[in-house]
């Protein structure tokens, strides 16, 4: 969205905001599911970046067989307005939690996954207990060093030992390529993409072998969609971030600058002694995430228009901009920025100002701050 | 507060939660407002770390004369909320906030940091208009490049020229000198501050020597007010971190572990393929903020009575621990985190779990994501 369109058509939107600009989102979602449809792969974007029933409708309107979550407090919300299939791909944990995920596993359709024993088997004694045969994947390591074990033989014990607890149905195996993000573009991305699509391969049909189902092979981030849609065994894809974009996607290849959907509103509300422009968005808005490449510069934004015009500096409720000509700009105008990292942007926000063509309205984050 | 009395009593609190230890707030509370008092100074604490109408309260009837705050939409919900003078220490910029700016002035004592003609100029006219004075202070930089015009000249200037509009009622002088948060402990710590209160000083009597009336010297942040209260000239601290803590201001030495007062409760969820330990919360609660000192460790927090348990990795809901001795935990233990910088994460949350003796509420964030 242009500033300068915001800025006659809505001049009454005050910053700092989260705009979406909601014609991009078409385009975003229609283009990850034209790919994932060339490639025959099944969709299921993760929510975390977006946190909107309207747009995770929109993703299954579009083909998307289903939505992934973090965090039950998201499932709960997106199952209480109408999204029926859910993955939550996070490790559950504790009574109360494993309690929430069976309530939601009555009402709708719940799969999870699991990395350990310990949280299989007290998933296992639950779901028994009230009858509920729970769709389990196991989660593998392919390099992030975060969920899940490693792929091949500990894989393939871990799921030996939950296909034969009662309350659980193995139905496959997933993995978070995300350390692809910062192996280097394009060739390191595409590699370490490829070598976790071969590494899910390989386990598969180790599961295979070994007689236990896999029927999902699930990957997924934007960043690694293009390299790794369509690769053999895999059968679904779980991209977030691609709804919205942001500087990271930019710098992955994985988008343009002009397909950056949600950006941040911004007023120059003065200048620095060093004669640097003050914006009013800090990391309360725009984070302290760096950027998720190799080697990510040590800005927190750039400016839609001037990408050489970036947060140099920011504290919480101030931004420095900085960059070639910056003194062009007078106290009172208004800039947009591209975070860095979209996700942590939006879960700051009550609400996004959805622009549409003429159109232009504040939409409640349905899903902001469940953290639980 | 120690996980395992919050377990023994409190089994119910889900994690991740921001828990508050009441009984430390108060002490932090009460040991700020003593040393404010040897010194002879007031103190209008910055409400942006807590964000709590029922802190700003505490803090008020333990002496503040009033309150500090960033944003208005802060400003806002403390004046609906019986706080009664309240300084809005950020450059207003815009017809909306003006308005909405002498919509409090008309209901509370609000006063307004100024640093550019053009703010003050704008202020002036809709000030007139509704036949407002606006007690106005001029914000210099002392050295952290952000709001503020440079002390001496360049602010007896700025003050002459505010001094001739009508509608503004020019009261004092205000500086932030956060960056002596990284010249490093102990020694450049202290002398920055000093540096920026000599800077005040001799600012203060550039006004009087000029006529200009300058009642309020305004300095202030948690980490400077030992070295920075009681120096010539300062009239006034605006600390904020110092209600809660954090590793920050414990590195500055501004505070011990023990006066951290809000700590992130987590649980166990897993151990990563590296036997690292897994926890369920990431920057979306923790933030990515580094430690706001010389040379900020890469860690995003630390384990309550395990300091060399550190967070050594996280994504969005994910925490990785490493240190010596990890393994000694199960999945399903619960820990309590001390974060890097306690004001961004209080941001996150819509409400905090205070706990007080032998009870435990859930508090509402009264100003939670009020950026506007």
């Amino acid at each position: 969205m242009r500033v300068d369109m915001i800025d006659e058509m809505y001049p009454a939107v005050e910053t700092p905001a989260l705009i979406v600009d909601w014609s991009r989102v078409r385009a975003n979602v229609s283009r990850m599911a034209s790919l994932a449809r060339q490639r025959n792969i099944t969709l299921r974007p993760h929510i975390k970046t977006h946190k909107l029933v309207a747009l995770a409708q929109l993703q299954v309107d579009e083909g998307a067989v289903g939505i992934t979550v973090a965090k039950l407090g998201e499932a709960e919300v997106m199952a209480d307005h109408g999204l029926t299939d859910i993955l939550v791909a996070y490790p559950i944990v504790g009574g109360t939690k494993i309690s929430r995920l069976l309530d939601l596993a009555q009402r709708v359709r719940i799969s999870v996954a699991v990395d350990s024993i310990e949280a299989g088997a007290a998933l296992s004694r639950a779901a028994t207990e009230r009858a509920i045969r729970l769709p389990t994947l196991v989660e593998i390591d392919t390099g992030l060093r975060r969920c899940g074990v490693l792929p091949g033989e500990p894989a393939v014990g871990l799921a030996r030992a939950l296909s034969e607890l009662a309350g659980l149905n193995l139905v496959g195996i997933l993995t978070h390529e995300g350390h692809a993000y910062t192996a280097g573009v394009p060739g390191g991305l595409r590699t370490a993409t490829l070598n976790a699509a071969e590494a899910m391969a390989a386990t598969a049909e180790q599961f295979e072998s070994a007689g236990l189902p896999v029927e999902i092979v699930s990957m997924g981030s934007s960043g690694t969609a293009f390299a790794g849609m369509g690769q053999p065994h895999v059968t679904e894809f779980r991209p977030g971030t691609y709804v919205y974009n942001d500087r990271t996607q930019v710098a992955l290849g994985a988008a343009h600058n002009d397909d950056c959907a949600a950006t941040v509103l911004v007023t120059v509300v003065g200048r620095t002694s060093a004669a640097e422009v003050l914006i009013d968005a800090g990391s309360k808005l725009l984070t302290s995430d760096r950027m998720i490449v190799a080697h990510p510069p040590p800005t927190y934004g750039e400016v839609v228009g001037h990408p050489d015009w970036q947060v140099v500096r920011q504290s919480e409720e101030h931004g420095i901009l900085d960059g070639p000509g910056i003194n062009e700009l007078a106290i009172g105008d208004r800039l947009s920025i591209i975070p860095n990292h979209i996700c942590p942007v939006v879960n700051l926000v009550d609400r996004v100002v959805v622009v549409d063509g003429a159109e232009c309205n504040a939409m409640w984050v349905d899903a902001r701050g469940k953290s639980q």
